[in-house]
């Protein structure tokens, strides 16, 4: 069977990078899977776990001759990314990346790479707080969704090509626009992300009697803050990237937490009961569906 | 060798008290266990499950000859549920209590129990989002803090008691003021289920282009917002009664978060960075710690 791709080049082998270089491999969608990256040992694990075939740190061995280039570093990163990588990719190469918000970025990405081959954005819903190739696994995305962001300019082939790579993987694709998935991943994921690096900075540095906060921490607080230890580097990006739709999102957040505080404040047990209640149901339902 | 207790009665066979009870009977530390409770089918399932030696709905039967009787009901019903109590109770019976709040809860408790007999407030930090004689087992305190919060009015040999039976299931015991447990838990627990909740209930009714948001609830969004699957009753009564430490808490969120937002909203790159990796190690230390 002709693999989906000749070759692809993964640019940032780290969790997503690294699994999706390792599922495209096992699943026979790849001719050839290189890795690019900066760090050397972070390339080394790469190729000493099997995710890839083979390494490099050079833009120019990266592009040429790939037929597909995933963009899997920090979203901040990705357009500049691009601009090395461009004049080394042979025309038709098609780009693609795992990037967390889409909007600016997809517009970013079409104009670093117009003139020189379709554009089509992506986002797993796969990430964790665990990070590096050492953390990448063959079936990560399997079951998950996989959200493509076409725009306007998007070419349908190389849309249906992206597609048939995330379902050849496992993933459950769907597509919206770059707006409506900046929207819902604004509320479902950068939002708590900003709630937890906020729960965690007010209590890091707080003391009770001498007593550190933190030393009381129990499993709530750690499932709560879990992705709190997620690298930094990586959601300043998405933050900043994301910044308006995040407003929004904070500004919704502040209404349903001012809500249940007044409850609190006025002693209404019958209606914050009611919404404990709700909320409890909702959320519940979120363990039953998966 | 003799028992730290002839008998304990445990009021609410829960979470708590039902691990409690099937802890203290393993560890030899009381001669008999009594349940008491309201709901037949968690009674009768505390049977099955062997947490207890046997049951009660009266409270006659539940008082009289307990040599300890502990409070494991929400928070809310234990003041009403030490009055019933105490018409049956022998004189010099020793109460105790597993709420999640102690400055007025063990004032309420020295005032219905004045005259009857020693009065010690507890809290061990095991809760979870689970519920019920059926989510109880017998090494749930091993390892874990149990905060003993002494009064003025507190007895010595009483407090030693209560001292020897969490430290006879396993625990970690420490002892401080009720004013300094709460201002502690209103940050590492309360907080964090007010701020999940809230997030739940933003995130439960919105919609963006029609799709529901929390269908795009991944890793992330479960793990922050889990302890919001909680019992509601529970809750409601924490969150009411330690209201004051909690509004503290929650200004000092406010005020870490609207630093973070302020970051983002002038795109700051670098100081949000060293933000987010500040928040970032605190978390990660909190895994290597336990």
């Amino acid at each position: 069977m002709t693999p989906l791709f000749a070759r692809m080049t993964v640019a940032g082998v780290g969790l997503i990078g690294g699994s999706l270089a390792a599922a495209a491999r096992r699943a026979g969608l790849v001719g050839a899977v290189v890795g690019f990256g900066r760090s050397a040992a972070n390339l080394a694990l790469a190729r000493e776990r099997d995710l890839v075939d083979r390494t490099t740190d050079d833009p120019a061995v990266a592009a040429a001759g790939a037929e597909l280039i995933v963009l899997a570093a920090p979203v901040g990163a990705l357009g500049a990314l691009a601009e090395r990588l461009r004049p080394h990719a042979a025309p038709g190469t098609l780009l693609t990346d795992v990037g967390s918000v889409k909007g600016a970025l997809v517009a970013a990405l079409e104009a670093a790479w117009q003139g020189r081959g379709p554009v089509v954005g992506a986002h797993p819903l796969a990430g964790s707080e665990a990070a590096g190739a050492g953390a990448a696994r063959a079936d990560l995305f399997v079951g998950r969704r996989c959200i493509l962001t076409p725009t306007e300019r998007t070419d349908p082939t190389a849309l249906a090509r992206v597609r048939a790579l995330w379902a050849g993987v496992g993933a459950r694709v769907e597509e919206m626009a770059p707006a409506a998935h900046d929207a819902l991943l604004a509320r479902t994921s950068h939002l708590p992300h900003l709630l937890a690096y906020a729960l965690v900075t007010a209590a890091a540095g707080a003391a009770v009697d001498g007593r550190a906060v933190l030393d009381y921490a129990a499993a709530g607080f750690l499932d709560t803050t879990r992705i709190a230890g997620s690298r930094g580097e990586l959601w300043r990006d998405i933050l900043l990237a994301n910044a308006p739709a995040l407003a929004d999102a904070l500004a919704e957040f502040r209404a349903a937490l001012a809500h249940l505080e007044r409850l609190v404040a006025e002693g209404a047990a019958g209606p914050l009961l009611a919404a404990l209640e709700a909320a409890a149901a909702a959320r519940r339902a979120l363990d039953g569906g998966r």
